[in-house]
C-alpha cells in the first residue's frame, strides 16, 4: 500500500518564509487613535499575524505555526482526560438560540445571518446550544458512556462593539470549547474538577505564570465558574488575589464594598488586572432541560444531563503571552509555541566571514536531528543582508535561541555565538558544546 | 523546561467513543422523498457525521478522524511544494467582493451578513479577493519571494439552492484553498503544473481512483482549469473520457453537439458522471489587477502578480471516497483515511470463550506498537455484546481490517481470525502470522 515517503524533519528557509515585516497596521478601521498593544504591534510589525478587517486577523504562517503547537497542547490534554474531538457547524440555527433565550439576551455581540429561505441563524460565538441538541437527537445515550466529554477547536464570532488591541478582543478567533456530560451534579462536579486539573497542565505547559479565580457566569449561566488569566495591564478583568493563601477572585463576583482582607486566611488582597484566557462553568441543567439534552439513566428513562462547558482562547492565548513575557521590542515567547526554536544566521554573501557558511547547513541538519527540535530549526539565509540586521529581526520575533555562524567560526576550534532571547545572555561555544546545550534546552 | 509527557501511542476502546449508530437523519429539514445517497445514509447511521441543520452537518469524533488524515496527507503534500499554511478570516469584507464583481454575480449561493454597524460581510466560499488584497497590504513583497504559495484548510460556505448528498452537497465544508503568485504566466504554468503533479500525490495517496478532466472555469474565472473527479452514480458532472488515450473533458467545456471521438487519438469517448472533488484554476490578473496586488518587479516597480488558485474539498472527499468504494451496506474506507486501521474484537462477557480475553489487549498493545498503527488500534470493548454483533457494527463503520479474539484463540496454538473488509476475505492466523501480516499490510 502506499507509503508517506516524506519526511517534515528538515530545516525552514526564512528566505521562503511569508512573514512580511515592519509593517503598520494599514487598515482604514484602524482608528489612528485608538489605542494598540504591545502585543498587537509587535505581532503585525513581525509579521506573524495581520489586520483584515476591523477586529478580525489573519494568521500568517508563523502565527499558523504558534496556533498549531497551541492545538497540539490542548489536543494532548484533552484526550487525556478521555475528551474527543469533534467539529460542529459554525452556523446554528437561530431556533435553538430562541428556546434558550439566548436570541436576546446575547444583544448586538450577536453576529447573525438569514440563508435564501429567511432562515435565521447564528454565527457561533460558543456551542452550548448546538452540542445539547446533539446530545438530544442522538438519543438514547446510555448513562454507561457518561460522562461524555465532547470537544472542537474552530473559529468563533462575537461582534464587539470596540474590538481592540489585536488578538485579545477580537471579533473572530479561535476557541477550544468542551463540553461534557454527567448524570448527577455530583459527578458533574467530579468531571468539572478533572477538567481543571488539565486547564492547569495546558497552562503548565504554554509556561506562562497564570492566576486561576473565582469567576462571573456572565451570559453562559451555571452554578460556579472559574476564570484563568494571565496578568497585564492592559487586561480588562479586575482581579482581587490574596498575598498570603493566593486565592483570586474576580471583583465582579464581588459586591460594592470590596474587602481588602482575604476572608480565606486574613491577608492583604492586592488588585491586579488580567487577560481572561480560560473560563470553566458548571452548567447544570441549565441547557439540557430547555432543549431536552438528555441521557437513557439506569431505569431507561430519559433524563437531563448535568453539563459543563470550558474554553481557552488559542488566538488570545498567543497575544496575551507577548503581553506577558514582552517588555521591550523584542517579543518573548514562551518555548514550547514558539514559532521556532531556533534561528541560525550565517555571514554576509562576500564578507570577510563568508567561507564559514557551510557551518550553517551544517549546524541546522544536526539540530533539526535532536529531539524536540524536528521541524523547529530556521535558517535566515537572506544573505545579502548583514548579520547584525538578521540578529536584530530574529530577537525581535522572539526565536528562544540565535546561532550566529560569524567570525570566530574561522579559528582553529570555531566557536559560534549563542544568544538566549529570553535572558538576553549569549555566548561563543565550540560545535560539541553547542549541541550539547541545545540537547539540554529541550 | 517543561516536557510534554503525553505519548499517544495507546489503543482506543470503543466503549468510550461517542458514536451514536443505526440512526435515522432526524432533522426536520430533510424532506422525506429528497434524494439520499449511500454516503450520507452511512456516514450518519453508523456515527461518523450528524446532520445539525440543513446541508450542514456535524462531524462526530471518529469523522474528525477522517478529516485529520486528510490534513495531514494534504499538509504533507503542499508542503512539499513549498507552500505555506495560514489562516485568512471567514468573513471577508463585501468591499472586496464588490471591487471584483463577485457580490453581485455570485448570486444566492453567497452567504453574507452585516455587523452592529451595517458593514457588510462575505461568509466566505472562497478567499481570491480576500487572499489578493492580503498581498496588496504587505507590498512592497520582492519578485525574489515568488512563486508564493499560500493555503489553508478551513470552514466554507455555500448557500445551495438544495443541498443533498449528505456532505456531497453542503452549506458548510471543509475546504483546503491555495493561492499561488508568479512573476509571469510564463512561470505561473510553471507553478500551476507542478500544484497539478501534488494533487496527482494526494489522490494517490487517498487511494481512491480518480479522473483528472480539462475543467469549466465557472464563477472563479480565469484562462483554464482543471478538475478531479471520483466516478460515482450520484455524481453531478458529466465527462467524457476516452477509452483510448484517457484524455478527459467536462461536458460543459462542449459545445452542443458533442463529438463522441477524442480529437487526439480518434478513439471512442465514454461518457461518465463524477463528483467534483479538487479543482485548479490559472487565474492570471483577474483578482491582482483590480484589487492591487502587486509584487515589487526586478525594476523596483508594482506589477500586477499571475495568480493560480487550487481547491481540495476535504468533507466532500469523505463522503465521494464512500460513494466509489461502497457497494453494500458496509462502509469500505481508503487504508490511508480509515478512522482505525484495525478493530479488536474480544469474547462476550460470560461466554464460553470468556477465558481468551486477555489476547485483546495483549494484541491491542503489539499492534499498537508497530509503525503506521500507532493511533489506529481500537478494541470493540462492549463485551456485553456478542461477537456477531459486534463484527456486523465495525464491517459496517469499515476498518479495513477485524481481528477476532474468539473460540480457536483457545486452542494450544492459539488462532485469531483476520477479516479484510474491502476483499471481505478472512482467515485463521497464529499470534505470529497475524503480526507479520499486519507489519505487511502498513
Amino acid at each position: 500500500m502506499y507509503q508517506s515517503i516524506h519526511r517534515l524533519y528538515h530545516h525552514h528557509c526564512l528566505s521562503k518564509i511569508f512573514q512580511p515585516v515592519n509593517l503598520k497596521p494599514k487598515d482604514s478601521n484602524v482608528k489612528k487613535d485608538e489605542p494598540m498593544s504591545l502585543s498587537q504591534k509587535l505581532l503585525v510589525e513581525t509579521g506573524i499575524i495581520s489586520l483584515r478587517s476591523n477586529g478580525m486577523f489573519a494568521l500568517l504562517p508563523l502565527g499558523q505555526r504558534i496556533l498549531k503547537k497551541l492545538m497540539m497542547i490542548i489536543d494532548e490534554e484533552m484526550i487525556s482526560v478521555g475528551a474527543q474531538r469533534l467539529t460542529l457547524p459554525l452556523l446554528t440555527s437561530a431556533d435553538l438560540w430562541k428556546i434558550t433565550g439566548r436570541w436576546n439576551s446575547t444583544g448586538q455581540e450577536l453576529l447573525s445571518l438569514q440563508d435564501r429561505h429567511n432562515r435565521e441563524y447564528v454565527l457561533s460565538p460558543t456551542h452550548e446550544e448546538a452540542i445539547t441538541s446533539l446530545l438530544r437527537d442522538v438519543y438514547p445515550l446510555s448513562f454507561r458512556q457518561l460522562p461524555l466529554k465532547l470537544y472542537q477547536i474552530t473559529s468563533k464570532f462575537r461582534d464587539e462593539m470596540k474590538p481592540r488591541f489585536g488578538l485579545i478582543r477580537c471579533r473572530e478567533f479561535v476557541m477550544k470549547d468542551l463540553y461534557t456530560f454527567d448524570e448527577s451534579e455530583a459527578k458533574a462536579i467530579e468531571t468539572y474538577s478533572e477538567i481543571c486539573n488539565a486547564y492547569d497542565n495546558i497552562f503548565q505547559r504554554i509556561g506562562v505564570p497564570y492566576i486561576k479565580v473565582a469567576g462571573d457566569c456572565g451570559n453562559i449561566g451555571g452554578s460556579f465558574s472559574h476564570e484563568y488569566h494571565y496578568q497585564a495591564a492592559i487586561g480588562e478583568d479586575t482581579l482581587l488575589v490574596c498575598h498570603g493563601c493566593q486565592e483570586a477572585t474576580n471583583i465582579q463576583l464581588l459586591s460594592d464594598s470590596v474587602n481588602a482582607v482575604c476572608s480565606k486566611c486574613g491577608s492583604d488582597m492586592a488588585t491586579i488586572t488580567g487577560i481572561e484566557v480560560g473560563h470553566t462553568f458548571l452548567l447544570g441543567t441549565k441547557y439540557s432541560e430547555p432543549l431536552g439534552g438528555c441521557y437513557q439513566n439506569k431505569r431507561g428513562k430519559p433524563e437531563a444531563a448535568h453539563m459543563g462547558c470550558y474554553g481557552v482562547g488559542l488566538t488570545r492565548v498567543m497575544a496575551a503571552v507577548v503581553e506577558v513575557l514582552t517588555t521591550s521590542d523584542n517579543i518573548i515567547w514562551p518555548w514550547e509555541i514558539a514559532p521556532f526554536k531556533v534561528c541560525i544566521i550565517g555571514p554576509k554573501e562576500g564578507s570577510l566571514e563568508a567561507g564559514v557558511t557551510r557551518w550553517v547547513n551544517h549546524l541546522a541538519k544536526v539540530l533539526s536531528s535532536l529531539p524536540g527540535y524536528e521541524d523547529d530549526i530556521v535558517v535566515d539565509d537572506r544573505h545579502r543582508l548583514t548579520i547584525g540586521k538578521r540578529v536584530l529581526e530574529a530577537r525581535r520575533t522572539g526565536y528562544p535561541y540565535i546561532v550566529v555562524v560569524g567570525k570566530k567560526a574561522q579559528e582553529d576550534v570555531p566557536m559560534f555565538e549563542l544568544i538566549h532571547t529570553m535572558t538576553d545572555e549569549s555566548c561563543y561555544l565550540s560545535h560539541h558544546m553547542l549541541i550539547t546545550h541545545m540537547r539540554g534546552a529541550a
